[in-house]
């Protein structure tokens, strides 16, 4: 079969890239320390079975194999070209690729988008090569892919040079080449097994979310780690998401630059707060992503999670210690309240099942064995059995760091936790123990999730947790809103703002447009007691700045005045507005000032946000965002993470405040803005007044920009 | 000379603990593996040049050295013994041991106060002995102590047993024997020296603020690590980090139990407030040590300082990052910042200089250099020549956990590393490097702080910096305050409080002390404007609950009949009090509210306490405390250490606050508290409102609980 009889190849996904039957190497060199001739070096080096091309026209043979002077010289259209030679030339090779029907490309040569105005269009080059022909391009730029199993080592990277990492279920996918390397590095010295890796560096055509959904529907990977920088599409992202979670493969995520994120916030006041790094909470949150914000914190719980299998920490992580020193056991106290880990004390019947072999061991939790436990190691098993068969704690955690390096310990407690680890079989046992390292691989053997410190451990338990806590939390089917047809018209003004916010379920009061002073008196009076007087107008957002607002005015004569002043404010301050009248409401009073807001992130979507009111809001950076729509249930999740929650519960004496309304309120924004998504670029309703139990919420303020379409049309 | 000729010993300190030039071990075994073998087995083996006596009345011949019956047999008094017999034997040896003018004894042995009240007789007695003698005894039921240069090995600790950590300059401190030693192991396993180890178990005698004043005037001490589960005695702790900040040692503690303290929160409110964790924290800050909260982070703190020698980071830390990789860049950005170290960009020169070398790296900071760097490893000297002559950043942070492994890079790394540091003797390196072990050794030999995680350099430099922030801080002369003898009465109710307060140079307004309506009235005239009037009252704390309080209250016959309604109300509802009139004073508007208070913490002394006012002091947990007095830059720095800082700074478009007058007043508070430590349990100033700068500030409401003798007095 000639290259010529092979057909153009639809696309066959990302299967070439990581289980290719032959691989090309454009640009391939005789040294096996270079760039060029490392990947050839490697793959021989560790066994890969299928068959490789080195492209070189000036060479016959490169590092013992037959060389070709082009890909169209190779008896065979290969599964996978690996693309060394860089910027234009590279481009000219993946043409040539297309056509010749080529699987797919690693482009590992740099001098792309990175490089300048002529690298960029490069890049936009190689991204329409792979739209239109349905080649998958991973790079260029790139560290390239590794299936450990299989030997395809499509890559350069020096850390396979020496030695890979043994075959598991571990997969790494990375935008970073040299930070998905070190997760390698770590990983393979922490003695555990890697599936997959790629790292997918400018993103041409294959995002870190592709190589996601992938390996999530991988049969060889158990646990994915993820490395972004950013986000390219988070449509792909939250699918690819969606996919792990629904094949039951945890997704650890390190997504770096929050710094610098947060330099870039948003300008508008909502925006500001929610800042894009916190848009990437809500994401991971929703899409059921375990976030960690360090390397060894990703590999640390990758490891724990591949060794646990189907054991569980629970939502809600408690664990009972067992230290052999009290200091340790203290430690463990400090650091498991410092993640959020409680440390429940035990049943009186489980204390007096320790006590009955240690007489000396404090057996509250943590369980302090003191010395007692090293002159008789046995004693472990009852104390982990007694700890596990507890249910004050969903978890085990173990000070092992001193006892597994004496062999003679070492043995008495493996036997032990291998017993009682399967024992309780959905249970887990967490264990602080660095080294040795062969000790560390036998204890995860038996399902311990291991982790090198007691900060590490308590950590872990908390990141464990996250995974039971997202796992159920799915896309909330969006109701149909009752609202009439939305123009760009429905939400002109505050007053057409309200009654749309009102027809979705948000607590605005009753409130009546008046056009003249005496429409005015005769609102005031239909609404009884003293009321709020605002002008109504598309183009005043400051209202009070400029005059607009009158607010606690009783009698028919005064509302009347009220109206005149306001307009005259209005007439020397903003002579140009649009006005549709003013406002007549009814005075609110009482209650805690809350602000609910929603923005439109330009990568996820809408976004919902619930905040304390006023200055706090900023200056305690004091506000829950989610994805919208919430259901009821993450809407009091939201309102629970608020540090200014125990004002809503009653603290110092309060009357517990109405959180019904609250988190009614929050799902129905969350509702119409997930509905008319594209309409709307930001909702600020400030303030959100939520009174005591049984009292209800009230809305006072509603301010809705439309998106900027709507924008443009509303000013042709 | 025969042990009767020798006269009972005076106190030779901990000398004969650390330097003893003859150790007798009572309870000595033949089996090197047992805690009564394992001491003279470890001194054996590692070298110990002293005189050791075996005692054991069972014995002739202990691990080939002669053994003795008793302290009595030996033919010399020894300058230390060791007890490994337990509890009442314990004290009977030392009874004997004081008489025979033993220089200093190590219990190790268990029996004692952890062990119920028969066990804590014994402890007082040791107790006891010692302050009756001189004679100074660590434990009991403690790990001992280790002196490295002089292989001294007063302890069974199995860390010990392989092998000793190498002679240095890094004394520990520990109050826990199991964490002490997982101190000293992890110090072994980073390479580092040891000079001193002691941990101190019990302290039934020697504490741990004994050991480390001891080790802070030692020569062969450079850095110290402290663990501490407590304190027994605030002035020793104290006086011991003043002589290592003097004698230029630093001192890096970890205080555990932070969760524990958390539970035992104090009971009045600022108590509340204030916890005894964060009396800790004003403690190691007002007197020079470095608080850090894991094993891993004092260890590798204390190596840095060890490391660095003469070099420093300063006071505001900020970092020039050379990375290799824009990913390692961005993670290093974000872990200074969550750190709270800045990155500076480097000056347009600095930039230029970096793109004259390397033409594509980013150069403003984190400087990528991309991997032209691992081609070109020469560039690196250029890289951190540049950083660290630019006066933006002040010290340089780089990424080198990929190349040093490469001997080929590493080779050329050190090298220009020795010459760049060399050139800049002052300023510190701070590298990410967790490996190979020698290639870290290599350059903490040439000054750089090692670190091995991002996380870790980053919290770090952070550590590093404090030791030039706190060193500088001393106690504060405690100026007299010009107020009359204070005797209980002169706080007996809120009126003679503020007189006293006043005194001291609170701002409290000037108030008038009514005892009839009319004289109300009168009061309320001379005032001026609405007055607020109050019940004045030893015995009534909660004034409003009972009606005492009338606010806003104009006009002489208001203020005659409020007089009346106050009194009435004082008759219904707290009919036993004693009434010492009715307070008049200005109603009070404006400014921001904060609360200003004092306590005394039964260890540590005064402290004095601001916090923003209201229910957001508790819920954010929003206060700034310090030991009193404090000076006018401390208080500074307390106010501008509030989350809140921003609300008195001119946030969103307010005016900035009356800071002048904010710290004036936690300057006196804190004098006062000072200067009456004795008779002062508490002192509430709530509200103080602080106005606009220039207007000053306005202390409300004061609240002076006196000491319980000064309360017993005045029950009589």
């Amino acid at each position: 079969m000639t290259l010529q009889d092979k057909t153009i190849a639809q696309s066959r996904g990302l299967d070439p890239i990581f289980a290719p039957q032959s691989i090309a190497v454009i640009g391939a060199s005789s040294d096996p320390t270079k760039t060029g001739g490392r990947p050839i070096h490697m793959l021989k080096m560790h066994g890969y079975k299928g068959r490789i091309y080195p492209v070189n026209p000036k060479s016959e043979v490169v590092q013992d194999l037959p060389a070709f002077a082009s890909l169209d010289a190779l008896p065979e259209v290969p599964d996978l070209i690996m693309v060394l030679v860089p910027g234009a030339a590279a481009v000219a090779v993946l043409e040539r690729a297309v056509e010749l029907g080529v699987g797919a490309a690693i482009v590992l040569s740099a001098g792309f988008a990175e490089n300048g105005p002529e690298g960029q269009a490069l890049q936009a080059r190689v991204t329409e090569l792979a739209a239109t022909s349905g080649m998958r391009i991973v790079g260029p730029n790139c560290l390239g892919a590794v299936s450990v199993r299989d030997a395809v080592i499509a890559t350069f990277s020096v850390a396979l040079e020496k030695d890979m990492p043994k075959p598991g279920g571990i997969s790494i996918v990375s935008q970073s080449g040299n930070v998905g390397s070190a997760a390698l590095a770590n990983l393979h010295e922490a003695g555990a097994g890697l599936a997959r890796f790629i790292a997918t560096g400018n993103e041409a055509d294959v995002q870190a979310a592709d190589a996601l959904e992938w390996v999530a529907q991988d049969d060889e990977t158990n646990v994915i780690l993820c490395v972004l920088e950013t986000c390219r599409d988070g449509a792909r992202l939250t699918r690819a998401l969606d996919k792990a979670r629904a094949s039951g493969k945890p997704v650890v995520v390190m997504k770096i630059g929050t710094s610098e994120a947060g330099q870039k916030a948003a300008l508008s006041h909502t925006g500001g707060l929610a800042g894009s790094d916190r848009v990437f909470d809500a994401v991971f949150d929703r899409h059921g992503a375990i976030r960690v914000h360090s390397l060894e914190e990703m590999v640390n719980t990758g490891i724990a999670l591949d060794a646990m299998g189907d054991r569980r920490i629970g939502t809600d992580p408690s664990v009972a210690i067992v230290a052999a020193s009290g200091g340790f056991g203290v430690m463990m106290a400090d650091a498991a309240a410092a993640n959020g880990v409680a440390v429940n004390p035990l049943s009186e019947a489980t204390q007096a099942r320790i006590k009955a072999v240690l007489p000396l061991a404090s057996a509250v939790n943590p369980i302090d064995a003191t010395a007692q436990m090293s002159a008789n190691p046995d004693f472990l098993e009852e104390l982990v059995d007694s700890a596990l068969s507890d249910p004050a704690n969903s978890t085990a955690c173990l000070m092992l760091s001193m006892g597994m390096g004496i062999p003679r310990l070492r043995k008495v407690y493996t036997d032990a936790l291998a017993r009682v680890t399967a024992k309780h079989p959905e249970k887990t046992v967490v264990a602080c123990i660095a080294q040795p390292q062969d000790a560390v691989e036998e204890l995860r053997g038996l399902g311990i999730a291991c982790f090198p410190t007691i900060d590490a451990c308590m950590a872990g338990i908390a990141a464990l947790s996250a995974r039971d806590r997202i796992q159920t939390r799915g896309a909330v089917e969006v109701e149909q809103i009752a609202v009439e047809a939305l123009s760009p018209e429905a939400w002109r003004n505050e007053a057409s703002a309200k009654v749309a916010l009102r027809a979705a379920g948000l607590p605005f009061p009753e409130e009546i447009i008046a056009r003249s002073p005496d429409e005015a008196a005769k609102a005031a009076e239909k609404i009884g007691g003293p009321v709020a007087m605002k002008i109504l107008s598309p183009d005043i957002q400051h209202k009070s700045d400029i005059g607009g607002v009158q607010l606690g005015i009783s009698g028919a004569e005064n509302v009347a005045a009220a109206y005149k002043r306001i307009m005259l404010a209005v007439e020397l301050h903003a002579s140009d507005a649009r006005v549709d009248g003013v406002l007549v409401a009814p005075m609110a009073t009482g209650g805690t000032e809350l602000i609910l807001g929603a923005t439109r992130d330009a990568t996820f979507g809408s976004v919902v946000m619930i905040g304390l009111g006023g200055i706090f809001a900023e200056i305690f950076e004091d506000t829950a965002l989610a994805l919208a729509p919430v259901s009821k249930t993450q809407a009091e999740t939201m309102v629970r993470s608020l540090k200014a929650f125990p004002l809503l519960d009653g603290a110092r004496g309060r009357a517990p405040a109405d959180l019904d309304a609250l988190t009614d309120a929050i799902v129905n924004l969350s509702r119409f803005v997930a509905r008319f998504a594209d309409d709307v670029a930001e909702i600020d309703i400030n303030p959100l007044l939520v009174r005591d139990k049984g009292q209800g919420a009230m809305a006072l303020d509603a301010l809705i920009i439309p998106n900027d379409h709507h924008q443009a049309e509303a000013a042709e």
